[in-house]
């Protein structure tokens, strides 16, 4: 059967609705297009436990703090579309703009605990605009579950956090990095690094495994972090923009190890930034 | 039947499954307890429209700018469970606060525009407060319409906001304020003044419908609000917090009449603060 592509909410909540009369559980994978494997295994996930699998696809423009960087995201529906059809997706929603914010917005959700440091310490309203989007889709959606990468660790946290306290009735579903086989984290912006810049990229991986294997040997975060740091340093075409040792549940530096940890970090190549973080 | 009293999350959503799975309509009416007729008539209206009838009952702490003020906050669940069965509610929801909240709230809903103004100006995060429980219950209880008076225009606004902007599929209904018969708005507040500041208190009322008959008859803005200010000036009992006339879809002040509008005002007589606010 065909992939269904739907553009308008009122299409969004029919699919639904039948979905749900026919005894269906609904899957949902949020993403802003731009599709690879990373959000391949999101989908295969979804469709392992659900009857019907949704994907959006939105590119949102407020959880940009550059307008520039919202112009030239990636866009190509038609592939994205081919894409989810060949994981076995039923539906995709690619809605414009003016479908989901027919007025600038007035209210928003936020968590500015947890949007505090890492990624949300260089980029004002971003994970306020992540997480008024997502919880936008789950309202229009309703679904019963909703995928996403650890890639983003700090939006996943802040998305579990919305679910908990907001007391949505949907189950997330962490799914793990996907990486290239030298380890690089897959990501649409890896397609924008030059040969030479691909081939240090892996180097942000290793760096966070050293600092991974150091907290196991006893060293204390402060430690674990620098000695990362520093091999991230004999790569001059390198730029750190964080590397920190993270609380998992609050995404807060710590000191001591005290419970589960990530380790995250975003670095510039060029003019490229990559982002990647790992559990211990 | 005896009305159904609810205490736990769990059994919140267990008769809400009982009742869509019977195909009945939820209303919602959600309330902060010290009933009277003004939360009457929302019942009532809620009767009128669904199948099962929910009023939650729940003092939140997190919407209370002073610590002072939430502990002295009516409180008084067996009288308002019987006026809920009086009037033909299905279930009470009244839950402690560590179920509403188990721990410190890290995620809010925020409507920051539309907070800026009027109660708003002097209550630092009581809407983001008032904001995050209500999208909390909406999801807990996840009703078809929910219940509110017009008496609290800015709250209703800003709930309205939220479930048009957030995409939540239910209906909000405004009821209008019910009045006592010189005029003075019903209040679980109005038990807190003395004889003489009562009977002072119908003089909202009047200079806010003043103001009105200004407007009906070619006045500005400014010349509304003027004399309904001069009015009120001349009960040296009265303490006026803000007077307005406000744009009723964004509870900003006006100087033309473009559409809309109400006239909102908040006063002080002694200890107690009243407010109030007529459309046009």
């Amino acid at each position: 059967m065909s992939i269904r592509l739907l553009k308008r909410l009122a299409e969004l909540r029919e699919a639904v609705r039948q979905a749900r009369q026919a005894g269906q559980r609904i899957g949902l994978v949020p993403t802003m297009g731009a599709l690879h494997a990373g959000h391949g295994i999101l989908i295969d996930r979804a469709r392992a436990e659900s009857g019907f699998v949704i994907v959006t696809i939105f590119v949102n423009p407020i959880q940009f703090d550059r307008p520039s960087d919202f112009e030239r995201y990636t866009r190509n529906l038609p592939a994205d579309l081919a894409y989810c059809q060949q994981r076995g997706a039923d539906a995709v929603f690619a809605p414009d703009a003016a479908e989901v914010y027919p007025h600038p917005p007035r209210v928003f959700v936020e968590a500015p605990g947890l949007s505090e440091h890492l990624c949300g310490a260089n980029r004002p309203g971003h994970f306020r605009g992540v997480a008024t989007v997502v919880a936008k889709l789950f309202q229009m959606a309703q679904p019963d579950a909703a995928y996403f990468g650890e890639k983003d660790a700090q939006q996943l946290a802040i998305i579990q956090a919305m679910v908990e306290d907001l007391n949505m009735p949907i189950a997330i579903v962490p799914v793990p990095t996907v990486r290239d086989p030298d380890g690089l984290a897959i990501s649409s912006r890896n397609s924008r690094l030059t040969p030479q810049e691909r081939s240090k990229a892996p180097l942000l991986y290793r760096a966070l495994q050293s600092a991974a294997n150091g907290l196991a040997a006893g060293a204390v975060p402060a430690q674990a972090r620098q000695s990362a740091l520093d091999m991230l340093s004999r790569e001059p075409a390198i730029k750190v923009e964080y590397l920190e040792v993270v609380d998992a549940r609050s995404m807060t530096p710590v000191d001591q190890i005290r419970g589960p940890v990530r380790i995250a970090a975003a670095i510039w190549l060029g003019e490229t930034r990559l982002i990647d973080n790992i559990p211990t």
